[in-house]
């Protein structure tokens, strides 16, 4: 997506040698026009696949989910990291390992709204190792619903999360793929919409 | 707003004495046609008010914010709960203490996000004690900037949060108002908008 690839270029800022931040966009400021593209090329990429809903992680896959969800016209529901006292019934759960932060988390996501008719595509921000979105697929799988596939905002290629997806079998669609960091500047890989 | 009420009516549960449990359209899976007719109507409160970025807090504040955001034509930035590692200059916090989970979390903003000439519209989703909405006007007051008003979705009108809000000198603007459970039902107050 060359709207995106461009603003990371303009606007994202590389911290020491792998860390991509874009926080002035996507992850801590957003701004809604790009999410509302970035949504509709979701969309497009996945308009024959009969999504019905649109799963996420709390909380910076929130908002480009929302706008795929729009273009897409179905529900989007975000996984929870944390335990909340509401939710009490039917809970499907997987374990996530965070690479950076060296912890397990348990995700989370309610039972009664993912069904065995349900086409998912997972939409997040970022791609790295994979664990996040391999939780996610597991909860889905667990509620015997179809994940058709797994958007993502920016995929770090040099990490493998990608192969460790399209290993259980799912597609992956990135809209940005970093293929490495050389001299403090980003290479992309061919983005896959 | 009518739309809003009608939906807390119908997919609403009410849990114990005074738990409102509205995870099918708002705290868990999202309605965006919802979403999108809330942040017109904030949009609609503050269209005078000169707003230049709108404030929330993760997670459940994201989807309104970002429609509300959009209603505006501004961005919209969320508050962060946790610390994390790429998050490093000038952040501006609030300490937040919750009621419910019974701790005190440090609630953050990253300074270069906020100026004195903001004219900002903070948008939660819940308003009960108050406290996360208290947090965010801190920190934006520490940046300099003007909190024009706060615009919740659903306001717990039988806890103190509006009035804590509004003895800070701060509008508050609430799409619908509880006020109170009895025998088991939902009895709304007045909304705002």
């Amino acid at each position: 997506m060359q709207l995106l690839e461009e603003r990371i270029l303009k606007d994202g800022q590389i911290l020491g040698d792998n860390i991509l931040k874009v926080d002035s966009f996507l992850t801590h400021q957003v701004d809604y026009k790009l999410m509302k593209a970035i949504g509709k090329v979701f969309a497009e990429a996945y308009k024959e696949a009969g999504i019905t809903k649109v799963v996420t992680i709390e909380a910076s896959g929130i908002a480009p989910a929302a706008y795929a969800a729009e273009a897409l016209d179905v529900p989007m529901i975000f996984a929870k990291k944390h335990k909340n006292i509401t939710m009490t019934e039917g809970i499907l759960t997987a374990e996530v390992y965070s690479f950076t932060k060296q912890v397990t988390s348990t995700v989370s996501i309610a039972g009664k709204f993912l069904d065995k008719d349900d086409k998912v595509l997972i939409v997040d921000d970022f791609l790295a190792n994979g664990q996040a979105a391999k939780g996610l697929i597991e909860i889905i799988e667990q509620a015997g619903a179809a994940v058709e596939g797994v958007g993502i905002v920016i995929e770090k290629s040099f990490q493998d999360g990608r192969q460790l997806i399209e290993d259980m079998g799912v597609k992956v669609t990135s809209l940005a793929r970093i293929a490495k960091f050389e001299d403090g500047k980003l290479v992309f890989a061919q983005a896959d919409a």
